[in-house]
């Protein structure tokens, strides 16, 4: 049995309680952290692996997002991994924490390629296993793709990404930013323009310029407006039809400030006029249910902005349903 | 004239100034306490009663539910008895305010006992009253079912019940409490599972054996997937066509979780997800002008948890708009 | 060029730094303070000028309101003068903040006479400008309204209201407060009943008697249930329609109790049941769109109340919507 | 027996319910309402008189003062009338709530002489009695104390105020605001600059001119380090003693600003720096004890901006405590 | 090797990452929960032991001082076990975390049963084991108390209070509830009044009878007033030197509401006028130097109510402080 | 006249309306941020510059100390500049706002070295300028002392701070960190351990192996309990006294933690039982007005956690108290 050493990991800050006794786990019970010697509870037979990116020192604006693994962690134990309207029980899958990322606290290149590296050695240790990982800001999707293109680097990779924001500022004012993340994969050809949907856009809140630049290299910018003509369910299946044909893999990214400010008010750029939370789990389920995504990630989600934490229990709720989506995939 | 010096009763905690001159009362002007003597300001004809039961100590997580009877004498003066899109002005219907069934501090089954004990008796002195219970937790409303069933033993009762978990955990484990009260009504053959209609069920929140002990007892569990396929409105009146078959009383149980928790931040254990507001209003005036609607309880608000009030106040609409149906019983 | 000594205004509190060299700017860098000297930024060819109206002392509940125009400085910074989904830049228009109606502490009637003023001598200056008032209390809308007309005295105007509320109380009881600016103007002769639409009212917060006085009067009451029969865009383009062919100025007042309090939580007299925030935002570029419609506010928010400035960001974004079907005039 | 139909009071806007059977009432169970038909529950024979002042639109800043009155009689259900540490029982004292002073919505002079011609009616029919006032804002200091001496033009009148603001702006500029009701006083001849003692005054919250302007009319300006070097309590009794040679009435008003900012958030100015909890409690009990303290009031404390209530209870114990006094002075 | 499979404890709920190789541990490195298989990780020589006690349903008022032993849980990770001003480091102290004593949801009498006989057994077991209990409301202190009285019967116990309420109230009433458990002590012959002694009582929130009732038993009621008058340090001091001469064992139990509101906002029954932080700080230190004093809780915490944690973070401080007290017991 | 065209600094935000007619300016109106060319408004003649360092990237805990500058600037509108109890007027010194030091968003590196040259460039181009930093975290003290040994090689530098924490953590695991910088400065040979008084440290914040080092060191750690044997006061005029002998400039650093939290809620780390308000302020008097105090910093304040402002007000009022310091010195 292998052990997961992987230097740049470090172990999940706490673990909850397990009653072995339990036959009906509890999502705090049933999603299992890394022995502490860092064998995997279930052997290599992994399905899904969590991993913590606890990063926001890339952020344009103030975030806590770094705070939010430790949050997930916390707000999971208010779920039951039985899906009561798909009448999926999720705990058949396979899903362990691998706990966060390791970071540096004043050296944000180190913290990039500790990123970087962990999904690269990731892939390549256990390519059967579909990585989740918990932002961090969104400058955390750049390392984590490129990641992957260096374990696969033959593979096409196209991006589903559901935001509020093209996220495609320049580098050379940013640097790797949590504005800048799709612009990186673009212009270090991690992946096409033509390869990403992006999915929730609307009102004032991106540029001309990005705009342009956008059309120019080809992203497919679906408004929200556009995206509930025919429904953002039916919306998210057309990207993923169009993707399909194109890429090998399909690497979704959540961030949060897609959701409307007043359901979502843990986000630290967050504005109203976005999508409904009801849109967002639809979504999620649709997605986790294709083939062709392997791997997804959840960013710009800042707890301690949260409300009662609606934001938080909101992104663990997409979580699941995405993973209720990726259980049904053996069953279609 | 009767009096009501119902032992297990406290006078509501205080009243409004009420200014006789007034020709145009606003709600806590129209909402009649009892008088100091325990005699109703209608005589015997109350049309609706108000009880409080100030009671969360039953409640599996921490709420202060015991504080919405009083959250709500306050709220209503922000009201007005006049529905404007209904056209229909409440104040001839009689209310009063009866005040708050007397607990117990560490005696919780003595707390349960003087609930059901209330409305038992209740039922007795002024059988053409219908009560509205404002809670409390939701053990309480296995404990006014109970009391209604004592009042009325060969009446079959049915349930319509809006809420985002069951309420059928084991008893044996947790007791009477905030988890467990359908279970209860139905093992104590108080009513039967397949007269339980329960409306609002999503995602995570229940875990799979209650759905299997659900389908076992026959309890119609409706989620909001399936009740927006032809509208909450809708499924509401075809919930209440089927009860109406078999029934002769139906109780409306309102768990404020039903709600979605960016609408409604003040409950115990509210979630992402879950019904919007608009969707409840609609669906108070729809059970409230049923005629065999005859008892209503509103449960699992805290108001600590609340932000702006905005989730007592739409206890307090929802409340109203129930009573609009009740008025509009008489015109149809 | 002339300058805008205007005896009654203040100038803008504090202005942003404006560098000199950015090409794109965000509507902080585009929106233009009147020079120190009291000239404008654009000599005489303003398009939209904007005034603050710092008054809440009129507010029959306790408010902040007064905040308000400087809340919106502080927060337009977070907002882009690109409209992406209408694919439309705003920079063109030449937008002037004119700073503050002077207030007074102690006299509301001076307060209220230097509104008035301020609109009649800003039309007489600059009749081709179109202004947005940024409140304060609905008040203030009496008194712009009278100011306009004091300008334009041989106009017919007629008021589009989006609100919760009538704002029909009896001047009598209040003065000139908050809950009575349309009853103010309908029986000061500034305008016809029948030419005020109000769309949103709905549910317990209107008296029965300003019902009957609005049906007396003529006013339009469209409920919010009656508005999403067709939805409300469809309903504020029957509105605008009906108007326009009886006056010669639609004035536009927004009261942001017209949302539902969980969308909007910064307003005094918000409450749950009201409109959505995209019902609003689509609202508002169909009311910029149309010809007539010359002026605007935007009142009732207090920004103390506010979470995490979800109103003051939707009230933002409202005012940016309008001013894109403003452009967008021209294009039609 | 009299009746107490003053035409400017508003009765209590709610009344607690009363257990006649209790022998150990608490604060809200032992101060008395006026009866419903304006008589006083202890006939002619009242110590202590409490009225509301419900006004804040005559505050500089945005403040919700105005809801200080209720505040009140909702916090003082958690006090005990009997005071611990001085073995004192405060129910002998017969004290009775006249509800509030009527304010008008817009006009803010006719507020004004409301309480001035309460107060005057209030001395000439009830001489015996002790008004407690509970406002609003300082501007009712001014009518109060004017009030006052219109009822006893005679008598000679000092004021002893715990406050960080000299309340001395000019009333031109400001009018009758709360900025400024010590100078109206200095300036209407109502009392003399030296009959003012002002403890609690410090930093950067009172500008050079009202420092000179202070000096000139001999305002004793005490500030916090001053009072710290003798300790408050023994400042307090250095004030009284200096003020009881001079006067025939000493009328104490407290601006809970006096506090510091991190013990009492809630008021609209305060500021940190201030005076503690406990120094403003021991002089409560001080003031209260000397027998030419006729009269009381407390102002700008804003219960919206209150964090857990704590600047509400720091108030009613303040009032409390001062009533400790005033039934020792018997015992002296 | 004993282990501990008390039938009445639950596991902590959580469990830090403990990284073997760090040197210097912080707290939630140095505190140890029991092993899972119910074993100590000290074998049996376990200095201090932690015993969460996580009821609040026997509190008078909502508390959610339930959760308390959680929030202890996470907090001490935010502090380090050595203490600067002392020159102290805990770390040679054997501490482990016993989880929580079980409760019901709806059976307070079996959630008391199981305190005591959690206490009872415990002092069977490790009689050389200082337990520390986190609560939970008072009314577990009544419990824990005869759990000890149980386990030592022939003792006498003495009791050191910090609190501002007497705790005093009569059983008929409430039961045993956060209100009566020193009488409770009284009544049921645990203790003598004369050998308890409750330190800073203040003001207004006991009645005139409990002081009576305390008078007549004999407890020795130190107010605040009195305390400081000596200081709190050194009332302490003297209530430890009267007690060490009657009793064999001095039980500490500290309310949270002993401090001032402001300092300590997340108690359910906290008011202004209390103790400041430091003192509390220092009389732990104290406390936890008397050699008689051998076991020790601290109630009525609401985390829920708190303010940036600041309540928490002091009650965490002062049990460490306590034990800084109890490691120079050896030294001195 | 020079002009101050430094390439590392960003121009203030925004600047408030200045009406040329006062003549009693409030603190806004006296601060004068430089001209928009770059020229400062007082020639060079400056007496006292603020510097915005709006960094926060670098601290340990997730913090928006990023937001203090603005926070400052909009803050000191609430202030007079005239000190009451010292009856200073502090509009003679000439105080320029020279904005913010230029940050990079992803380059720490960049950052930091972008302080260093600022205050480099600051002290050649201005050495008579007294500079005021507002940051950001404390790691921006280690670059602002070293880049003042830039300018002035051969001078001495000591250091008085003001901090519950010894900030003495080894670079080696965190870098240029907030934990980090004075140990930084003893290590870079910017200074010795024994020109550093740190003042204010106390409980469970730092490691024993931090003392352990600081003694090593010969850092001058005082305790808050030792400073209060004397005073606050006379301690910090003792570490004047001693730091005087030894070194040419006193930079004076204050960590808004060293508060107690609830005194001072608003910091990342701020921990109960610190310093109260009245001791720091005291203490910036005596440090503003020594004669080598020639540079200060205030660091560590987060505005999002704050409540009601009151840390930011604090913070505030602690600079213009040290300015008063300052403007004493003339004097003394």
């Amino acid at each position: 049995m292998k052990t997961f050493p992987y230097p740049m990991l470090n172990p999940p800050p706490f673990r909850w309680h397990r009653d072995e006794k339990v036959t009906e786990p509890k999502v705090h019970e049933w999603i299992h952290p890394l022995n502490i010697d860092g064998t995997s509870p279930f052997a290599d037979d992994i399905d899904v692996a969590i991993l913590g990116v606890p990063l926001s020192r890339s952020s344009i604006s103030s975030s806590a997002a770094s705070e939010t693994p430790d949050a997930f962690r916390r707000a999971w134990r208010s779920f039951n991994p039985y899906h009561l309207e798909e009448e999926i029980d999720l705990t058949p899958l396979r899903v362990a924490d691998f706990g966060d990322v390791r970071q540096h606290v004043t050296d944000i290149s180190q913290c990039h390629s500790n990123i970087r590296e962990a999904m690269a050695s990731f892939r390549k240790h256990l390519p059967q296993t579909l990585p989740i990982t918990i932002g961090g800001d969104h400058s955390i999707t750049a390392m984590l793709v490129q990641g992957w293109k260096e374990a696969h680097p033959s593979e096409r990779i196209g991006l589903l990404q559901l935001d509020t924001h093209y996220d495609l500022r320049p580098l050379e004012e940013f640097g790797p930013a949590n504005g800048t993340p799709i612009r990186n994969l673009i212009e270090s050809g991690t992946l096409r323009g033509s390869d990403v949907w992006n999915i929730g856009l609307h009102g004032f809140f991106n540029s001309r310029s990005l705009k342009k630049y956008a059309d120019q290299v080809g992203v497919n910018g679906i408004t929200l407006k556009e995206a509930r003509k025919k429904g953002v369910p039916a919306t998210i299946r057309h990207a993923l039809s169009q993707l399909e044909k194109e890429v090998d893999t399909i690497y979704l990214t959540l961030d949060m400030d897609v959701l409307d400010l007043s359901s979502a008010p843990g986000t630290p750029a967050g504005m109203p006029g976005g999508m409904r939370t009801e849109e967002l789990l639809e979504a999620m389920l649709i997605a986790g249910n294709h083939p062709k995504v392997k791997a997804m990630d959840i960013v710009c989600l800042d707890p301690r902005k949260d409300v009662g934490s609606v934001t938080v229990f909101t992104a663990v709720y997409a979580m699941l349903n995405f993973l209720v989506g990726v259980i049904k995939r053996g069953a279609a």
